[in-house]
């Protein structure tokens, strides 16, 4: 009865000693990490299709990326933050990467594809922005 | 004998079914939420304050927003992605929220003490972008 209750007292305190490691971890795990922040500006007559870009650009230019990819993220403009401004950008797309030098090697090679395929879903030519995440 | 068995292993059952849920989580929470994406458009003479942004002016705001906010990230920029090309931006700061409607009620009544806050880390006018997390 004593050892049963060791047993279970070591597994509960393994579970949440690991549950409180990978809280932590996702909270985190981010910072330090390098962004490349691509940026579709609005203006009249621009145009751009999301399910594309969901579905096949952005899985296209992540599989060039490999393990330098931690992650990569898409959100879609809906308006400005200040009254009666204009939407700034009508998508934004990211790649949270380790190593800026891995990610152009990577890309490198694939620009002309890369280039190319944009006529698919704009007709915008966007802005670029490396970051780093501090917080 | 048998019944620590059996209690060994539903705890081991139990953790490892926790611990796929909280990894399914990380992975999925963020999609369908709301962006209050503030940025700071770098130009010549334009400074910024990281520490000061970091440790004092987000902390502000995010302490209004109450249970709305998810999370909130900075972002400190690097560079331009496009070779020969200036900065597009000195910092960026999210808020992850869940309603832009309980967002708005919340800084309201704190807008002109965020906006005098300004002044003390930096001198740029900032461009907003409210967007949807696609991915």
């Amino acid at each position: 009865m004593k050892s049963k209750l060791i047993v279970t007292f070591v597994l509960l305190t393994t579970c949440l000693a690991a549950f409180s490691q990978e809280k932590h971890q996702a909270s985190v795990a981010e910072k330090g990490l390098l962004k490349v922040v691509v940026m579709y500006p609005y203006a009249e007559g621009k145009t751009f299709n999301m399910e594309y870009y969901e579905t096949k650009h952005m899985p296209m230019v992540a599989g060039f990326l490999g393990a330098n990819l931690v992650k990569y993220t898409i959100e879609k403009g809906l308006a400005s933050g200040m009254p009666n401004q204009p939407l700034p950008f009508m998508a934004i797309g990211t790649f949270y990467i380790k190593s800026l030098s891995e990610y152009q090697a990577a890309i490198g090679p694939h620009r002309d594809a890369i280039r190319a395929d944009f006529a698919n879903y704009t007709n915008i030519s966007p802005v670029i922005l490396v970051s780093e995440v501090v917080k």
